[in-house]
């Protein structure tokens, strides 16, 4: 019918994109135990915590105490978020984290400023000097995020070509290092992306970088991600950010009405995909079972909805 | 890009499926008010209530006086559901309603029976007697619903033929009377659907009558509604019921785990339509004011998405 994928992977930021916009901070051993749970599911990659300023976010100053507490699956791997040099140094120490490669591009200079604290161009520039030292220790470069690549709630709208120059830069800079660089991924940070954008700025890149695959990171603001799911499959894409329950939302997005700003809700979105026959490589049931033990341990109702409906395997059968 | 409408048009539902599934009735000024302030946003048509069993719906008992107490725009169509000749009847006497001629096929047998007390073949009889009574009163045919045209938690799987059956059936039955039949609404009940599928199964039931308009009254029990409407959009489909805040449910659709069983969240569609450069004839403001009026009124975080985070209107601007 389409050019769907025949298989997907869904990696799961909710231990770090659900816990760190929540007032309180949860015991570490109901964290632990929601990762656990989720490795479980056969969740290949698990975001399990940022190091970040604990100022800033003090929800993730025990990153390196959880990554200890939790049992790690062989098949999962167990990253992490920075957003600077102090922050790879800190999760290198840790040494439980898995390091991923990945550089990171912002497209706006108000959003620039209040995430990293730099302006878009000492960003870019910064990326130079991640590069080499991914490539100094070993560890190959894996992928690159273009942090709100759809558009801003701080900087408005976000042009094509504020995306494209800057995997434009990025693939001269891997040339010239002759590394490969083996994914890009467009961040819907704030919810702006809408189905037919999606596949704009998805072929766009991809006419850059067609050796890359393309990844995106998507947030269910405006009820529009499950949509654009579907719309990044029609293009063939095959890597999605997401979170379990919903979980999620990043605490300087500056949305007006606080709530509703999780990711993209990983067993929704398992579920759609094999429904539409795309294999996820995930249990299901067990994916639903950590959502529902992320409800408990938040202590509210969370967004997803596979996880309060069921899914259709006991009905269908 | 693709095939998508120019304009779609959204039926309004929330104070009918909303009102219907919650535990207690709400005060009729206050359903008054949300149909006041849900009309103020534009919308073409809202499906007040329900003349069904008071036995069976309580929350309905007061639909004459709820039809009474709204303040009638011009340019909007405040209708109702009726499920046998005797709430027809009452909807008539009512005086206030506006009758659409519309009817109602079944797919499986348990639904059939739980939600009309009949079988599936009955149910098709009825329609004759109902399609004669339409005529007979100078109510123009309308539209047909299949009900749970995708799958049905009581029956399980639907196959295609028992849509494209009762469409057939239908269309000779429209013919031996020579009334047009001007539209099809597949609905998706309980949550099945999902974006192939719903491109499927429009593609045949339009085969069959490539003269009427196709609809869809769709549901977000497992968070696909969204792709769903997207997909239905790529199909040039312009018809969608939806409930504003994304109330509703069936509450006799026998759903697991109670929850998010909601219909498409209207505002969240209007959204999506409007970014995809879609006309829904909405003011969405006035909408997202109405969603939060409803969230007020039934005194819990609703699920919809735009009423939280806010549209784009003002950081677009």
């Amino acid at each position: 019918m389409s050019n769907l994928p025949t298989s997907v992977e869904f990696h799961e930021e909710g231990p770090r994109e659900g816990f760190q916009m929540e007032p309180t901070t949860y015991p570490l051993a109901d964290r632990a135990a929601l990762i656990d749970a989720l490795s479980a599911s056969g969740l290949k990659q698990i975001q399990v915590a940022s190091f970040v300023s604990p100022r800033a976010v003090p929800q993730m100053a025990d990153a390196s105490e959880l990554f200890a507490a939790i049992t790690k699956r062989p098949g999962t791997r167990y990253t992490a978020l920075w957003l600077n040099d102090n922050g790879f140094e800190r999760a290198r120490a840790c040494e439980q984290v898995d390091l991923d490669g990945k550089l990171m591009f912002y497209t706006t200079e108000p959003f620039s400023q209040r995430n990293n604290n730099c302006s878009v161009a000492e960003m870019r520039e910064r990326q130079l000097g991640w590069l080499d030292r991914y490539i100094a220790l070993g560890i190959p470069v894996e992928k690159a995020y273009v942090i709100t690549a759809f558009g801003c709630n701080l900087g408005g709208a976000v042009p094509l070509s504020a995306v494209t120059d800057q995997v434009r830069w990025l693939v001269d800079a891997c040339a010239d290092r002759r590394v490969p660089l083996p994914a890009v991924y467009l961040a819907d940070t704030m919810g702006w992306a809408h189905p037919e954008e999606i596949k704009r700025r998805v072929g766009a890149v991809r006419e850059i970088v067609p050796q890359a695959q393309m990844g995106l990171h998507l947030h269910d603001t405006r009820g529009v991600g499950g949509a654009n799911v579907y719309a990044a499959l029609q293009m063939g894409v095959r890597l999605f950010d997401s979170s379990v329950a919903g979980l999620g939302g990043c605490p300087f997005a500056g949305h007006t009405h606080g709530g509703a700003a999780g990711n993209i809700c990983t067993e929704d979105m398992v579920f759609m995909c094999q429904e539409l026959g795309i294999e996820a490589g995930i249990d299901l049931e067990a994916l639903i079972e950590a959502a529902r033990l992320a409800e408990r341990i938040i202590g509210r109702s969370l967004s997803g909805h596979v996880m309060h409906s069921g899914s259709l395997a006991a009905t269908k059968r």
